[in-house]
């Protein structure tokens, strides 16, 4: 008895396979020829080669809008050794993370609520045979997710395996240094916003004006809403789209004009604390920024 | 009563969004979770960030060619700011535009036989929470293009407003400027042909061999209905797809060759006004180029 | 009576059309307005402007694993010309690939058991009128492929001919000479994997250390299944996931680190040749490496 499982009409995939080759497609391929009825929905592929970092916070900001469903994350650069492929299930069975068990799922699984089951795909009945073994997007991951689609049920996928011995993820903490925060950057966007390890909540105490340290460099940054609320070429602390605080320009890259990268070290420092190039010496009091629709 | 309205199958998606970042996938995502039954098409994501103007463009060209139902375009540096957010109804209810009102609709709008009903995206209740105000994408535009998908009534979304009032687009006109041509490349496309804001009946009187001047350089251009009949290095004036006129070269990019963006000053002159550089002293009068399919 | 045609499900789209620019939007709107019952799975977008024999080697590794349907696949250089549009069938009806009769469908086509029926497209009754000719992917091939999904049958698309009479593709093969092998690069991905014209068999009598030689450069590669089993900085022959041999470094382009483009040649040797650079003199015979999951 196979179809035990609940069906799923929905695989979201991400990986850092780019578009100029057909590697994306070959997987669409495989799962639409094994489970006709599911839309795939492509996260992104434009995850830098073998960044599983990046993969793993690209998939950590969206896992709260994802379609219940499979998730196919492939960034695995161990591909062919012996790195674990495994299926994890969240959320009561909402949701099955499926990919390479190098850190790239973990921090989704936990805030989709944990893992529940979890399997290590061992059963070869679920897979494409292939001539070589540097492709398992197409020869593991993509029929797993498929089969899954269809009611499979996780079990038969492979060898069960205790949830909390899967390789944990690790997501950079910000932390206070000398009355001030070191943080890091998440992520550099397209629009050349460089996201923090940082929420309002971290800074609320400076008022809007806070002082950023990017290597030799000092600015003052606004805490801001919006970028168009910015002035040309200020530097603002945007409070994004995650509630989190993004270095930003308004129609300009911040990213470029910092020289910032993900990974970067940032500092952030109040105002009042008597730093050497204070430019702004007296901060007025400002209401909290309204939030405008 | 609620759900008064059309229900729509497809939703076409236009950005400036790129695909390196997960911001597509995640509209996807929540219109997916919304309305399971609607396709997505992306039209293109690769807008230049913050050009509304290629993005009005880039939607005008297409509109005629769009499967009914919602078009869902976001070139918006002003998100978050007070720019309003609208969905606009066009061909009786064909289709619905929903997007920033700030020029980005309009010609698609007027090449759809212009605005029906149209509201301003108030109504939060078919709004996602967000702890931000920057990705109204995710927040507003897709829930609305959903919920319209649903069968939810256009004026449930938000307040009515003047379609009149929207913002207009701006597309640039060729002018006659001393017996020659002043015109404008609209787009480069990734072949490197140089659209103008010309059509063959602009030019039609002066045969097909027509001058072109770009900054300091002076080209004789023909013009044709392919690239192949270009010879090696000629430059063309090709007929393209929307029957415009091009600045094109056979398997090269002339946008390369001749230095040109989009935007850039072109000027067009008949051979036969005395140029002082004229290279084909005599042009031949050949027979209007044949189509060949 | 046209609609004795089988019906499909899915239109896989190859094309250098990249995403930047609305066209791969654009023909999807057009098979959906004419066929919604259809699902578009984007191959890839990313061959290189005009570059058939790139697009005709991703067909022939993709074929295989696609979905059985239609398979639209644009390399045009030729469009408009007097270059035939053409559907060819294979596998008794199972696939239909729609294209130029340029070589870029032919050996894929091969692959899939060879032609059965196929058609120039010549029926304009299946196509869309427009004002130019340089868009055959929206005018020709997307209307040929929509009606092909809803039942058309291939007959009504145009005049028949002789398969046989369609352009070949060609695909290079490599070719002993001196104790060596003449190798050529097929295809550099995304990672810097060079794939070469040459699969495990080839090399099999030379043991797992083989002499590889670039312009000037000579390296000595280990022939290994996977990128995480070669030391730092080492170059590989892995086997990748088509059978071939690509010369591949552990998360680090080999393509760069060796100056290697597609179509380049690579010389391959046995190291016991007596070589004047041979660098290990008395290969060590090891077991043959193990596949690992």
């Amino acid at each position: 008895v196979r179809f035990v499982g609940r069906r799923y009409d929905t695989v979201t995939f991400l990986s850092d396979y780019g578009l100029e080759d057909e590697f994306v497609g070959v997987v669409k391929s495989v799962i639409r020829d094994i489970a006709r009825h599911v839309a795939v929905i492509d996260l992104t592929h434009g995850i830098a080669p073998h960044d599983v970092r990046a993969g793993a916070l690209t998939l950590a900001r969206s896992v709260q809008y994802l379609a219940s469903g499979v998730v196919v994350a492939v960034v695995d650069p161990g591909v062919g050794t012996d790195r674990r492929a495994v299926a994890v299930e969240v959320a009561a069975g909402e949701g099955v993370f499926v990919g390479p068990d190098n850190g790239l799922l973990a921090p989704a699984v936990a805030l989709a609520g944990g893992a529940g089951r979890a399997v290590v795909l061992t059963n070869d009945e679920y897979q494409l045979a292939a001539p070589g073994a540097t492709f398992a997007g197409r020869d593991v991951f993509a029929p797993a997710a498929a089969h899954l689609c269809n009611g499979v049920d996780l079990a038969e996928l492979g060898d069960t395996v205790d949830p909390g011995l899967l390789l944990p993820g690790t997501v950079p903490l910000a932390r206070s240094e000398g009355g001030g925060l070191a943080a890091e950057v998440l992520w550099v966007d397209r629009f050349g916003n460089a996201q923090l390890n940082l929420g309002t909540e971290d800074v609320a105490a400076w008022g809007d004006q806070i002082r950023v340290r990017v290597g030799d460099t000092t600015r003052v940054a606004t805490v801001t809403q919006s970028y168009g609320e910015l002035g040309a070429g200020a530097i603002g602390l945007v409070v994004d789209s995650y509630g989190l605080l993004a270095l930003s320009l308004d129609r300009r890259s911040a990213a470029d004009a910092l020289g910032l990268g993900a990974g970067d070290a940032v500092r952030l420092e109040p105002l009042t604390d008597g730093g050497e190039d204070d430019r702004v010496v007296t901060p007025t009091h400002l209401a909290p920024p309204q939030r405008r629709r």
